[in-house]
This record gives structure tokens, sequence and C-alpha cells, in this order.
């Protein structure tokens, strides 16, 4: 059950009593989307969070050539939106797509703020989201400014092999910010 | 006053009651690096978190070349820290230097979470501190994926002009993630 899962993420990451985890999950819907399906585009506000059950989402930009680079990927038990858009109610630079077909719960940003005025631990909760969104973006913004493609590439073979492993090239490629053509040169060569 | 400088941030970054602000502020403390002091090395943990009242902080790390890449500049009325090494308690990838003769209160990592479990606004106070730090962050993501150098320095220029007025072309050519000579020739076109 897919709100099993959710239950046992928030426990893990905050205390919370049971019936302030009752009252959180009730807040959370299912939403079913099909391989390839945007949740969200460039320019709408992003408006929920999304929590993965089964599949995979990922978050991308596209540059001003309509090349996309992807900024996260969501597996399994892990949460993904827009999350600029999300803090600051401005139009999204990011896209959001089901890179499988998946399940997800999802929390509209306006339940996810009015509980933080209610559920202390939900406001904990969030610091610990921002934590791990910081710590993963600041590590991807090192990666981009002090390490070439080799080194990048190598970097989320240790960290993140699932990525390599589970995902079609193109899309490898747009994560590590090359083109294809050098991911399958990495690939041959390492 | 510098702690006046610091109490008018706080009031303008969350509610807090004047007793809170006073029992918050009881826990900085004064320091006055001179320029190109360095606060923290890499290999350190980051367990202080500085308020500019005036002068100028930055944060960077050091690539395998030993080439300087910057990650943030904080001016009068900003937070810097080595984030991540704050938030996960590891050695630090990041230094902290004064780039002008500064003054400064800090806040140790220990009092800050501390506040964060006895002062509810201190909690929100963090969040709002992890949601500008994830936004700054993410938008220079965006801007290494997705730019180039020239593109970069007109962002640069239209978003925080202080930086190329006040600061030396070595640190705005690290900040851009450029050498000299580009900076040289990207002022010279601009």
């Amino acid at each position: 059950m897919i709100k099993d899962q959710l239950s046992a993420y928030i426990k893990r990451t905050v205390e919370i009593t049971d019936d302030e985890l009752i009252h959180v999950l009730s807040f959370f819907k299912t939403l079913k989307p099909q391989k390839n399906e945007l949740l969200l585009s460039e320019g709408q506000t992003s408006q929920r969070s999304f929590f993965v059950g089964t599949g995979c989402l990922r978050i991308y930009f596209k540059d001003e050539n309509g090349q996309d680079s992807t900024r996260y990927i969501a597996f399994e038990n892990m949460f993904a939106t827009a999350l600029v858009s999300f803090i600051t109610g401005q139009p999204s630079l990011e896209y959001i797509q089901a890179i499988e077909p998946s399940e997800l719960l999802y929390i509209t940003h306006e339940d996810f703020n009015s509980l933080r005025k209610t559920v202390p631990a939900w406001e904990k909760f969030y610091c610990k989201y921002l934590e791990k969104a910081y710590v993963n973006t600041a590590s991807r913004l090192l990666s981009f400014t002090t390490m070439d493609a080799t080194e990048r590439y190598k970097q989320l073979l240790s960290k993140n092999q699932t990525v390599v492993m589970r995902l079609p090239n193109k899309i490898v490629a747009s994560y590590l910010n090359i083109s294809q053509e050098t991911l399958s040169r990495l690939k041959s060569k390492i």
C-alpha cells in the first residue's frame, strides 16, 4: 500500500504522533500517470508535491535550444516537485514528468503549508525536505563547476547507479548534461 | 549597531515576540575578521553560521587543479555558512573567507539547533533560511547547465550587479566559473 510507504517515510524523517500522522496522510491523493506523462510544464506554478510509490519522476528544464537538462530523478519512496516554484509561487522553469508508469501520492501546496501551521512535526518535516533538496542541489552544482564529464559519470555510478542501470541513455545523458554520444563513449571506456 | 541589523533581519523574515528575539540574539557573538581571513577551510566541519554587519564573505571550493570556484557571496545583512557541512555535520568541501575587513555576528551550530527546539519561530526562520539557500543554489545550477559564459555574465549584471562593481575581477571570474581573461573580454564587449 502506497500510504504505508509514505507513512514509513514520514516516521523515518521526523517524530510524529499517530494522530498527527493520520491527519497528515488524509491530505494526500493518488495519481497514476502513464509513461512520459507531464505533470507540470514550464510557466505553470508548481502546486503539488509528489511522493513516488512505484515508478519514477524526473524534474528537468530546457535550455534555449530546447535541449533537456535533468535536475533530479525520484524513484520509489522519494518526494519530488519543481521546488523553486513551489517555494516562491512564481511560474516554474522546470517540468515534471513521469518517465515510467507510476503510482504517486500528492499533496497540494495549500494543504502542505496549512499543515505546517497546525502540525509542528510537519514544519520539521519541511525543514528535512529542504535540507535534502539543498544538499542534493549543492552537490550537483559542485559537480558541474569542478568536474569534467568523465568524473561526473564515475560519481553517478558510485553514488546513484540506479539512474544509469534503470533509465534510458537519453535521460542519463541529460542528467549528466552531456550528449548521448559522449555518454556512449564513457560507458564503453569505464 | 550590528545587533539592530540582525534584529531587523529576523523580524522581516518571521513573526517573533520581543522576548523570543532577545533570547535568540543573546546567542550571537561578534567577530571582526581581516581582509582575506579564512573562517573555515576544506575538511573542517562548519560549526558556525555568520551574519554580515559590514564587509563581505564568500563561500568557495577548489577543484582538483586548486582553482577557486565561488558558490556564494554575502554582503551586508545576509547570512552565510558552508551549508552542506552545517546540515550534515560532515567535513566541509567549502571554504569561508572574509574578502573585506568585516564585522560579523555568528551563532554556533549547537546553539542554532537547540534554539530550533525551544523557539518555534526559530524553526520557521531556519525553513526560510533553507528556502533562500535552495532557490539561490538551484538558480546557479540552472545557469551552469543551460547558459554560456556571456549569458551568465549578463544575468549577474542584471540580478546582482554589486558583485561585479564591488569585488576584484579574480573573484567575479571564480563566481562565474570562467578565467579572468574571459571575464575581461566579456567586460569590454558588454
